[in-house]
């Protein structure tokens, strides 16, 4: 994305641009079969059951006024029309905390004014987002979205590791208030003794927990060893929206002489309620508010504004980072005016506005991954099964495989990096083979398992369409009329799954990987190594990496204490925002170039983003289960993250530099030739992994490097 | 041992024996330092936490004649005798369940009989100990504990699977009663009302989940990344003890209104308290018991006698089985007479006599492997530093390994199997090396990593001595003290540490290795054969496998079905005693020979055992943490178990019948040499491990023969 501040180029580039690939959006989506309703379902947990929690939030602090019926209209209007003609699909909309934290604070100020009141407090938020929305126009049309080019990794994930740990501290507060006695409920019910507030709390703890271990667990199902192939890929795709099932039928074991309300369940009126109504006529009222007022409704729009122009770009943006190869534009520029628009929506029929959320958004985009990575090795497996059948040799086979691969791909995708892993596989693959005379010899499972090496040969590539977001934005909106069925899920299951939400969020987060990385033991770090891993941990030194994790921790924190600041606390992310100047001025003098270049790379300092190009209809493909955890695959594939590209180079830094890998094991690099080339001395069941520049390309270079010196 | 039924000649040949190494039993437990107290204080915890809460049990069933005091008195006191002038000092002595129900089903009958009454159980008992103790020194004598030899694998781990059931069994059951209303004790407390029943027992599952995955966890503490060596380390020798301590102090955490006894904590008066003296002097009543009931007394006693026999010889020789490689001889006449004595003495004194336990006895050797593997490679270690350092060649390295060695060894070790190990590394090294012409270039980390190496080097071998079995048995007298103290733990921390023995004594289990066999999905089965498996993994069609193994199941069930009835269910052993006819002329027919023999080698068709001979005075060494979980290596390498021996001929099998392995995975062996040979394929993170012959020796031979090819 070219950084420009012409107005409106920005939103004419990114229309132009979408709209080259709008129908491959939908057909792409369509092609991908039934298969695509296990990212949906995914997301479409991940995305209701916070908006849910929080309208519980929002309906406890507005004394009704707003309800978790309106949290839930509000995300699937948004979703459905942003799915519709949005630019970028992958991202996620949804009511946030930030948001019901405005809300909260703007009900405060209005319920005590006499010429407001709580009747009017609809109507003014209506005018705020009125202004909020034409702020949000201006930064659009002026392509304010420009400057997310300076947003680095450093800004993006810092974000993301303090959503996770918002989404972590509401899960423990969750928990504890179960101990404690609800707001807003009469105490002489049976269930608000101390009692039975003690008996809800335990009960609480083990739902939660429960919640969030077998959630966790069934994600990595694909790689258990028992069970067969169709279960385990069932219970890794749909495993979480099975344990939210699970857990609450759990919640209703207990029935004998246990008073009702223990454990607590969702608290939400029906839509149908008469209360309910009210607000989506607001728009008559908005006339009513005082003229004062409406122009006061201009300072907490700016707050807004600002808020939901920094969440909505770092949500695009997480969702589109690098390691995920997308062949698809961005839209930044477009789809904040687009954000625009739905915000005045919202504030019309007086409910509160939708934005792009974190994490639901790249865990959208790493889903769509998983999927996009079982559809293309079911059509490798299956040529390479099929020439090995024929039993052609390493090249046919190689062949076959690469026109296979090229027939999911678009012409222009031979200039891709993720087209290096099949190339390179080739080269490696021959030497090998020339080296142990299989050259002409049929190719067998000794030779090439294909169940293990296609893994190897796949790049990281995203099922990029728009289906899987508009059916999770419609399953929102079903949940409306299903409030009835919402009320049955025990609150401490939703705590149990914002745990669960901010743990899942953390793989591939490279601030995260740094911060465990500090906590390994040094004898241990080898262990680093041997699996995926980011360039910098082999090229930067590890006090570097320390220091500068510290730094960003540190940052993190002082975000973290920010966000309790009552009202200031909206505009953590003006703090966060400040991390761009810190970056592009500051943080050059502390750390060397190349250093900075591996620990956190700038566009403005990098090479361009590769042009990005549109493919074309892609094949229909049996669906069927994969026997491999592509899911536990992928997490590593983009842990190991933009190394991809410049990978050559720094291995070169490693060799010529020692002082790097000395930090994390004497005679490290060496050793593992050594142990590519003969794991001889890796015998015995000690789970063992080859150490991994990105792509089998490199390792096949290790190997032929070693076994020739 | 040799079978005989010559009276007295067994205990005349395992006093013999063991006196020879009676000294060196003691030295060699003081010369292994402080660190033999993480063996001791695991078997404690193992041993006294089983033996309270059955105390608690007798205490309910016998109306408070007997309490956890005197369980503790009794396993104390036996514990010690034992350990001082018992033969097999690995064998662990405590009061174990079937002596509750024993005791049980006595108090029932005594207790309505008005000549006996509940004042004369403890005397009558007294009776029943006589009788038993005659009928176990007539079984002593006359050499009963022969046909242990015709006790094979198949019985020996159904016997354990069948206590781990029991454990969990009564874990379950446990955390059940933690919701209902306990025995005994006033309903009008606050703490029994059906509210606080249901907050206990929600409790009840936090704290007893809570203990066993904390527990479970610690274990691997030594494969942990994080953490420093000597942290990691300590957590997992003591992890278990410090997780009951942490557990209990969280159960003290929830005070506000929280009335007392919630949650439920262990219950048993105090030693001093002046009900719990009268037994100490039944003995002067025992004449007031009619003769008549002196007379019945036999009745029962058979039953004890049975049990106990059966009991004590097979808890001996699963701590005795053959993948410890244990040097000193066994001992089962002299154990069965000193049992004998014991229980007479345990009768006169009026407490419930202990016996050889199951899984506590295993545990224990298991740990003291653990103990002498971290010994012997801190001394391997730091010899092949020293070499290296002098920069040494392999053939060098390996000479100075072989000499430290061979001064923990007696020279007799030489023809040990566990020699094996080091000797065939030596061939294999040096083939490796001159063929990459490493051979006189001085050895460094990248030719043989010391960390990780020496592992493969080290065979299983036992500290064997009679220090940690002494201790333990001192510490759980101190308990019998400590009695105030021990009732802060809750009951439910109790029943979690239940199901942690239950699961802890699962690995290396063959039984229970073939049902998770059973389990696993066909394409996931080689994944067994990447790790150490046993020998008939490979060599016996999957299909017998599954047979044998459903056999074993049902025959394990109808086992357990059978404690399920009130009084014959104490006799369940018979049941599996039946299993030695069952074997020795039953499944021969049905099974082939060589399977059988792979499945379950029984020593009576199987070559005659090594000669055991005795160890010289060991080598003090410098205790420091080691950095690898030896721990878990032991389970693998005990898990891969007899294998060992027999493996060449095995390999021979596995390459003649393709069958065999087909089971497993089309065209395993060879793509496992093409492994060894070149990883090439494996790269990517994806965990990969080497199958592995047992011992480094043959896969070195498989690399060399791959690589010739």
């Amino acid at each position: 994305m070219e950084e420009t501040f012409v107005p409106f180029r920005g939103i004419k580039n990114d229309l132009r641009a979408r709209l080259l690939c709008y129908k491959q959006d939908w057909t792409g989506g369509v092609k991908a079969g039934i298969r695509i309703l296990a990212p949906t379902t995914y997301i479409f947990f991940a995305s209701a059951i916070p908006v849910i929690s929080f309208g519980e939030q929002l309906e406890r602090n507005t004394d009704g006024s707003l309800t978790a019926v309106q949290t839930l209209s509000s995300t699937a209007l948004c979703g459905i029309i942003h799915s519709l003609v949005g630019g970028q699909p992958l991202l996620i909309l949804g009511v946030a905390e930030p948001t019901v934290l405005m809300y909260t604070f703007m009900f405060d100020f209005v319920k005590d004014r006499k010429d407001l009141g709580q009747e009017l407090f609809l109507a003014w938020t209506g005018w705020v987002c009125v202004w909020t929305a034409l702020l949000l126009f201006l930064l659009a049309i002026l392509g304010a979205c420009s400057i997310i080019n300076r947003f680095t990794r450093l800004a993006g994930e810092l974000f993301g590791l303090l959503i996770a740990m918002l989404f972590m501290q509401q899960a423990i507060r969750g928990v504890i208030e179960e101990f404690g006695i609800p707001e807003r409920e009469n105490p002489n019910q049976a269930a608000l003794l101390p009692s039975w507030r003690f008996g809800n709390g335990m009960f609480a703890l083990v739902l939660s927990f429960g919640l969030l271990l077998t959630a966790l667990r069934s994600r990595k199902a694909r790689s258990w060893r028992y069970g067969t192939g169709w279960l385990r890929g069932f219970i890794a795709d749909y495993g979480v929206p099975l344990m939210v099932l699970v857990w609450t039928a759990v919640s209703y074991i207990p029935v004998k002489d246990v008073p009702r309300g223990i454990p607590r369940r969702l608290f939400s009126p029906n839509p149908w309620s008469p209360g309910a109504y009210s607000n989506w006529t607001v728009v008559k009222e908005m006339l009513n508010v005082p003229p004062l007022y409406i122009v006061g409704a201009f300072i907490p729009a700016t707050m807004i504004a600002v808020l939901y122009y920094f969440d909505h770009s770092v949500a695009s943006q997480l969702a589109q980072q690098k390691e995920f190869n997308l062949k698809k534009p961005s839209s930044y520029h477009y789809d904040l005016l687009l954000l625009g628009f739905l915000t005045i929506l919202c504030g019309l029929i007086g409910i509160p506005p939708s934005n792009g959320v974190i994490p639901q958004s790249p865990m959208h985009t790493k889903s769509l991954a998983t999927l996009k990575h079982q559809l293309l090795r079911n059509k490798l497996t299956s040529t390479a099964r099929n020439s090995m059948r024929k039993n052609s040799n390493l090249v046919q086979l190689y062949r076959n495989m690469q026109e296979a691969y090229n027939e999911m791909q678009t012409p222009l995708a031979y200039q891709m990096p993720p087209m290096l892993g099949l190339k390179e596989l080739k080269d490696s693959t021959i030497q090998l083979a020339s080296s142990t005379g299989y050259i002409d010899a049929p190719v067998d499972e000794t030779i090439f398992d294909v169940d293990k090496d296609i893994d190897d040969l796949l790049p990281v590539e995203v099922k990029e369409q728009r289906l899987s977001n508009l059916l999770q934005a419609l399953m929102v909106a079903c949940c409306v009329a299903a409030m009835p069925l919402l009320k049955k899920i025990p609150t401490s299951v939703l705590w149990g799954y914002f745990a669960f939400m901010a743990i899942e969020s953390l793989p591939g987060n490279q601030f995260w990987e740094r911060i465990l990385l500090l906590f390994t033991a040094p004898s241990r770090r080898y262990k680093v190594l041997e699996k995926y891993h980011a360039t910098f941990i082999e090229t930067v030194p590890f006090k570097t990496i320390a220091f500068f994790t510290l730094f960003q921790t540190t940052y993190l924190l002082l975000c973290f204490g920010i966000t309790w600041i009552p009202i200031a606390g909206v505009l953590f992310p003006l703090l966060i925002m400040l991390l761009v100047p810190v970056r592009q001025y500051f943080l050059p003098k502390v750390f060397k170039g190349a250093h900075l270049q591996d620990l956190d790379a700038a566009e403005y300092e990098e090479a361009p983003a590769m042009p990005f190009n549109m493919p074309l209809e892609e094949q229909e493909i049996p669906t069927r289960a994969t026997d491999i955890d592509s899911g536990e695959i992928l997490d590593e594939m983009i842990t190991r993250s933009r190394g991809e590209i410049r990978r050559t180079h720094s291995l070169k830094i490693t060799s010529s530099t020692p002082s790097s890998t000395d930090d994390i094991k004497p005679a490290f690099s060496p050793r593992m030739s050594q142990r590519a080339f003969s794991p001889k001395f890796t015998g015995k069941g000690v789970v063992e992994k080859q150490t991994h520049s990105p792509g089998p390309s490199s390792l096949g270079k290790n190997n032929y490097g070693s076994s020739s010196n």
